[in-house]
């Protein structure tokens, strides 16, 4: 399978099935003598662990990083970084009844049609636990960006019907200060509501997530197939469950007139308005880039569904596990960490075409 | 720069700028053996190129597409097929006023900024003409795909407020039979007056296009970062002026519970809805991939706007050219392009994991 | 740092250094359903690892390759297999003379000055000790090509001014039964000789490894630049210490005339002679694949030498630390690992044209 | 056929057969405000052609270069160069006999059988007319890359049996003073006498080239398998003709002594010796870039040749058709401009490591 990896210069490899030893993954091309901060890297790694709050999955990992070449004395050497995730709570006795089971918007019948084989424990491959190692890959990049006045947003803005509707200043103090990762505090408490209703029902519900990135210089993306938005977008889309991506006005954009939507340029070459979310031709224009993910309601449910065998027979799958009833608020590292990644790949491939 | 390339296997290389001698491109890894119908090539570059009615460009361009190697006897060889496509209705002239000037919400800045130098003229190599490339590359894909029952159903289902609502069975035939390429002659009939009137006051609209790829095999897509949604997503925010892109339920999904979201199998493995777009972990399942584009508004308007030089001074900007006041029914033949393109590429990958 | 990278379809990364907790890879694209058998990659692994005898270097590795994912019930499933070798017999120690000192025909300098730090520890990321990973990938890629009638033979042919003069049928049973892997017996013990002796002055000495595939199908290899020879040639020019490479009839092809070289055609498509070793074109022809590689003198002498330190002052360089005197019969494995990776990669990317 | 792709950050793709429209290319990735002399472009490309002399190929193709985008007002503006070379002396008649014919030590055979159908005229896109678009990225890579100081040397140092043995200092006048582009300009004439001599026997005979590569800062080449020997040594033997590659002390190295071979470091650096051939670990040290390439002699004679069918009948080949009855001369700019091409591309991927 070709499709594990990501990245021109900045690169990440990634393995692992959610029930094997460990998931893991090799990261290169950062460049040398970068300072890497390992608490950092934990402390991202924390916001998108399991077992959080109330509104997420009861599974209990401690998703322990451990980085097994390429820093020397706490610097970057410039050769790979490889690094491991253990599997620690790991129950597959609760998956055995899945084995010949196909459950419904899941990738259960798409691996096995396609490789003829699959380990079907916890969702393997397929689980969203792959994305932990994206994590580790992001917050490495976010180190190296910060430095460079690069910086990120990312926040909840929808929950089913709820959303954010107020254009507000955002810190991330003020997102990480309730379980929904949502900046306003009256909607987080909603949120959180419908989150724990929902989860009452043993069903689940989806959500949208807004990011910000602040501090991008004029002249990242490569035209005309890697245009920073097109890399953006292919990044979100291939995280679990995404549904949708938005740059800018995005799909208000369709209902717009050019009149209303054309970013009037300023003397400084700001721009008047961000309908373009940061972005022209495919390239960075100073502005922030904004941009939007949807995201599906998870699809493991606890309530019966019907489901099919591997032979074609009907059954009845039952709901059990230990699943999130909306994975919206730990998915905002997730998001944040591909947007990272997308960045800093960007930003080595502007430096590889000067002379 | 990097980024003009696309595709794993099945490969497009492009190159030219709207004001030189002429665009074109390289294909590589078109699979032997295939007949090669030039005219059917032909005919996806007429759907795409200006001045096809009122509601587009008065720019002529015969778009003739000159195949230059690859194919032998009509069948291609198994090696790259060069083509390049000539400049013929070109007026620099026009664009003499935008040698030091940044238009609002187009690439003139960002390219200047990027590498110091531009090609003002037409926009340049930023100029949407580059797509006539994707559309023969997508001609010469979708003939492969349709000998294994692989077709494309691409229509425009929104522009500005006017949006298809009912659920229709929708043909090729009936797509081409109106300027606006709805499939719903009504609906048509409105667009097009929509189009006229802000065509009228010198202003533009944007759109959405509504993709449905019907015969995909199970299996196609790789995880985890070349997911099928997720390569689709990237090839179609590659192209001009798209600022979304959502697959199945799309951003509607995050207002929805896992009850109504999921997609329950049948015995034979297709499934009862669609809101996975016919893709499940990033691979096909079998079902049609459904998918939507949404495109802004066209940035050149004929009327004056404020903007700025190269050296920060305010200016008025004139408008004049030749321009469409709505691109979206020329880009429907590009997005289909785009679309089997992806399909054709993740075809190929699946064959290279079969020993 | 990109270029830890090899192959498209199926394609390594490594990660490590000589002296880290442990180095280790990820192998994408292996075909699903393959059985794999660890026992016959940890075989492969024991044949490069030191401490095999008298000849080789006295450091103690077991060399225990941990296999963390990718397989089910004793199958491979289409997804990465990521793996671990830990280092084990580290004395840095050893090596704290080295801190600050360049020595002469290593690659202290270059990394110095490539990345401005380094890991100095046993060569850190230069170490032959990561050519362990190639013998991993090389070992699983043998056992799919093995299925499909593909093998490989691969012995010492010359050590020093002692060359392999006769050609001799040779199996891979007669190679393994000396310490140089010269399938010659009396060739061998003179071998042996030659290199303790060498040792006994604290000095090394440079050889060549010849490879023969055996039952490469026509049609491998992709012109125009991704020629199996060109492959073959750069995969063998990755490896440590490797000074030159040949194909076929190799440099005495310069010398030789047309009428001489030319290698005609049997009725059922063999050839009389073989001097294109096999490949036409850049394709393979059907023919044994007979290749050469050269391998320079270790660097690392156990006598005194001058060297210079990062300040540029002269330093006595002393021979000390666990070497090999002549590192070609361990490099036998990772020549046939280097040789079994690119075939499996140009297989499967030959698969990828067809419909 | 993906393999008509080379390159990461500078990279050039081909297309075109020997008797088709025209050959032709893409150059991505090469920085912008660059200064293109397109009459040095040409001047390579006549030092390529056939017809230069005597022992050449009396083929006359004017080999004339058109550049089609990526230039404005003489300066690369950073997007890509797209270029084609017409086919001018077309005489596919001459090659009527061999559309069922695989010729001795040829890729008819392979060709056929990897794609099942092929373009038999003139050799179609096995032809090494091919590497006439080498030569255009080539000569613009270089002349990139004399600006920042570095310079080639490239010249023929042996023709069958006749070497040059004494060191001595070239230059590229030298070089172009005679028809054998041989410095020695005593060992010239001979090599010239043997061509003929060759020649008029209908037969073809082998040689080697020399290339050094001067000023290659310290640090280029991407360990661990992206060494700069091993990008090189692809780049060469993806070459047609060529047999072997070697860097340095090259295969003179297997019969070496450590002690004789190691290079010492004085203090500012350089080294004593070159052994190493200008690379350490796979990267560059700052000496020159040292290496030599082996060419078979050409498959095509002038005599009759024992050949076989497509059906496996054997048939006699009769020899005609225009040929070169030694193509190393015609070589030098090709090998050279295939250095020209790595280099570039490895000075921007070492670009593209730094914050």
């Amino acid at each position: 399978m070709a499709g594990s990896s990501l990245g021109t210069i900045f690169k990440l490899v990634t393995f692992g099935e959610s029930h094997g030893d460990c998931i893991g993954g090799i990261i290169e091309g950062l460049p040398p003598n970068q300072k890497i901060n390992l608490l950092a890297i934990q402390n991202e790694l924390n916001k998108r662990k399991p077992g959080q709050s109330e509104i997420s999955s009861s599974r209990k990992e401690s998703d322990k990083v451990e980085l097994l070449s390429g820093i020397f004395d706490g610097y970057s050497t410039g050769t790979p970084i490889g690094f491991i995730i253990r599997n620690k709570d790991v129950k597959s006795g609760d998956y055995s009844h899945l084995k010949n089971t196909f459950r419904p918007s899941h990738a259960d019948l798409t691996y096995q049609k396609k490789y003829g084989i699959r380990d079907h424990r916890g969702g393997g491959r397929s689980s969203a636990r792959e994305t932990a190692c994206r994590v580790v890959a992001g917050a490495i990049a976010k180190q190296v960006l910060n430095q460079i006045g690069i910086s990120f947003i990312t926040y909840v803005d929808q929950i089913g019907d709820l959303q954010l509707k107020k254009v507000i200043t955002v810190t991330k103090e003020e997102i990480e200060k309730n379980s929904c990762r949502c900046p306003d505090k009256e909607l987080a408490a909603e949120m959180e509501e419908l989150i724990l209703n929902v989860k009452s029902k043993g069903d689940t519900i989806g959500g949208c997530i807004q990011g910000i990135i602040n501090g991008v210089p004029i002249g990242l993306g490569e035209p005309v197939f890697d245009k920073l938005n097109a890399e953006l977008g292919k990044a979100m889309l291939s995280i679990n469950a995404v549904k949708g991506f938005e740059i800018g006005s995005g799909f208000k954009a369709a209902s717009m007139k050019g009149s209303e939507h054309n970013d009037l340029i300023n003397q400084d070459f700001t721009t008047k308005s961000n309908n373009s979310g940061g972005i022209q031709g495919g390239i960075s224009n100073g502005m922030p880039i904004c941009f939007r993910v949807a995201f599906k309601p998870v699809a493991t449910l606890m309530q019966n569904q019907k489901s099919v065998t591997k032979d074609g027979k009907e059954q009845i799958l039952e709901g059990k596990g230990r699943h999130d009833p909306c994975v919206v608020p730990r998915a905002v590292p997730i998001v944040e960490a591909m947007a990272a990644i997308v960045i800093l790949d960007l930003y080595l491939r502007q430096k590889a075409i000067s002379i």
